[in-house]
């Protein structure tokens, strides 16, 4: 029986486990740090208020839970043996005979880590919640304020990078200025928001083609968005963004969000091979190390290129790869060869706010509201279970038709909560 | 136009402010440190991952949004200026011609403070939250344990205060130790699980009669759990609780939560009165203050007798009350007089995990799925607004049938993610 180790419960990492599941010439072990896989592409609607972040997340020993072959673990990864086929956890060793290393990727702070806690990244639900607080609270801080001044800086908000997750951050925070939260205050006046979305790049969406790029930029203008491409982030502090570029000099916001640069996992400088910019590892054709075919490397935290472009660290590659490298394992189980990888690209898509997107499937390019159904359609499609995706349908058709957010709550963070609790009630 | 202070959006306060929205003769200024009411009876369900945060909370401002006359305002109350008529806030003061107290209560730890981080008590959705990382982290730690003695510290749970509280959470402990955890483990048994309820008292339920508390009690037995009355704590730390009674000595137990005593506002102390044993300050007839009749203070917070008996901190108490310090304060305007508040009791009930219960309405009795059913249909009826009632009634129906509970998230406490956020691909 071959002993295979798992690291990550993304959707690489996930997506093998639930291919191996129920076929007991395997013994699986799935370790994660974390007990639940989330959906990361709809992150930023929890982040947003939108979605609770149940909704967007399975623990993984319920989707795994009918599989006596496999085995859930939480662990946190400190070391890789190759040697000795061994990985290394806080909660002691695990041997394997094949592992499967799909750690992801987090943000990448271009070495000014001290960026982190004045712009969070949008990685983990924790971050979703906390990005969620501040948004929230910034409205309300505005709604306090004593000065117009004051009011302006809490109502300006700072989006860094114009990839999909920046964009529709972005999006979904004009919507919010637009429709959630008029009629709730007394004070605030949604036109003095100033939502800023801030690309190093000539234009937003870089993966996109030209023209869709130029939509989505009308329809984020359109939600009250201010583009600015071109224009290169200096400084980060709790004050503001210092910029240069379309724009030169200081913007006050009180709330920055990063949706820049991202890095691949630190476990990768273990492996002893050259790492890319990214610091993603290079994988050969069947996603496996070189001079370690007993060890793959998938999703976000690998390197692999096809027909001279790198493939990017979006779900569909990390799903045909986890997909594949459980069909590798057990071609090799019955000694037939494990193949070559070949990413099947389905096309991909961004929305901006309500009722509008941008979609492209191969030759075919879909804008406006028929985009964001088609967007409504495949991501309730690809949700996990069918607890989350009837949940967040009804979510959605509820938010469409009321214009409210679902899940608006601002929670301290926990220590501080349970710091002063005696005061709770206060 | 009076002006109308509220601290606290609470049962009680919610309530009063409700109830003078739109109502052009008052000016209100309702004031909370958050920004969401929540419905404290099912705040144990999100303890124990049946439900979302979300689904048992509406934002304040939400639930007002209409009313132009009423202001939500985010501020945490310092002190009252009894004299000056002015309450002082982090946010600077406000004046009132009438103000209503209704801060609530918090837990008492009877002067041991220090066992606050061991054995967190549930009054706010942080409080919730944390439970449900801790119990569901107990499991994980019971299924990584090395040695029998370790997954047993882990799967030992003790509960301490068997009023609804403490008996709906020890319930639903067993309940998942019964249907939701059994096929999501490899290593651990539910038959190893301990779950301890203690109580001081001679019985569970004190506030309901003998026989409902012998049958709660005997439902609870047969969901496992160990009904210990009549015992109390001496002692807790991270590693157990020492009690002494029907048990003496020490009880491992890695996840101990605490529903024992409560504590009113810590604002009652500037109000120059003598307060009750549990912190709560006296009211006259029309819940104002004696020498203050501009000052209301309702709910928890509040210390008020009728027929002998105090009225007890419950919710049906806080939204009568509030709703009579309306009329009261229509009446006032309209030089009538505010008449006397009585509560009107319509009985109690409790759940004990899946389709069992407990309830009294006058001199009517239910037990098992009939009043667990009458409890479903009250909770659902008394959920603040319409999406809120929809959605857990959802989620309810969705883990009656599938045996599965919705939000069986482990988050790390937020900033401890964010400390280790670049490692949180691993």
């Amino acid at each position: 029986m071959a002993k295979i180790v798992i690291v990550g419960g993304g959707f690489a990492g996930l997506r093998v486990a639930r291919e191996l599941a129920g076929d007991a010439r395997f013994e699986v072990t799935l370790l994660d740090r974390r007990n639940h896989h989330i959906f990361q592409p709809l992150l930023y609607q929890v982040a947003t208020a939108a979605l609770s972040p149940a909704e967007i997340a399975v623990p993984l020993r319920t989707t795994l839970a009918g599989a006596t072959n496999v085995e859930v673990r939480l662990a946190e990864v400190r070391d890789v043996d190759l040697a000795g086929r061994r990985v290394v956890t806080d909660r002691g060793d695990f041997l394997y005979d094949r592992l499967v290393l799909a750690c992801g990727a987090t943000h990448s702070y271009f070495g000014k880590e001290e960026w982190e806690p004045v712009a969070p990244g949008l990685k983990t639900l924790e971050q979703a919640t906390e990005i969620r607080r501040r948004v929230l609270q910034a409205f309300e801080e505005a709604e306090n304020a004593s000065v117009p001044e004051l009011a302006a800086f809490h109502q300006s908000f700072v989006v860094v990078g114009a990839g999909p997750t920046g964009v529709e951050l972005a999006g979904t925070l004009g919507e919010i200025n637009q429709f959630s939260i008029s009629g709730d205050f007394r004070r605030l006046s949604p036109k003095d928001t100033r939502i800023y979305l801030i690309e190093a790049g000539p234009r937003i969406l870089p993966s996109f083609s030209e023209a869709l790029g130029a939509r989505a930029r009308r329809d984020l203008e359109s939600l009250g968005v201010e583009v600015l491409t071109g224009t290169k982030v200096l400084g980060i502090d709790d004050k503001g963004v210092d910029v240069e570029g379309a724009r030169t000099g200081r913007i006050r916001a009180a709330t920055v969000l990063w949706a820049a640069g991202v890095q691949a996992s630190p476990i990768n400088r273990r492996l002893g091979l050259a790492l890319d910019r990214a610091g993603r590892v290079p994988v050969g054709e069947d996603l496996s190390l070189a001079g370690h075919p007993e060890v793959f490397v998938i999703g976000d935290q690998a390197h692999r290129e096809q027909d001279g472009k790198t493939l990017p660290g979006v779900a569909p590659v990390a799903m045909q790869q986890g997909a594949f490298v459980a069909r590798a394992l057990r071609a090799e189980l019955e000694s037939r060869p494990r193949g070559v990888f070949r990413y099947r690209d389905k096309g991909q898509m961004a929305t901006i706010g309500r009722s509008r997107a941008v979609a492209e499937v191969g030759p075919l390019r879909m804008t406006g509201w028929l985009a964001w159904m088609a967007w409504l359609f495949v991501h309730i499609l690809y949700l996990l279970d069918f607890r989350n995706r009837f949940f967040v349908l009804l979510e959605w058709t509820w938010s469409y038709v009321s214009f409210r957010r679902g899940a608006r709550l601002i929670l301290s963070k926990a220590w501080r909560s349970f710091g002063d609790s005696p005061k709770a009630a206060e």
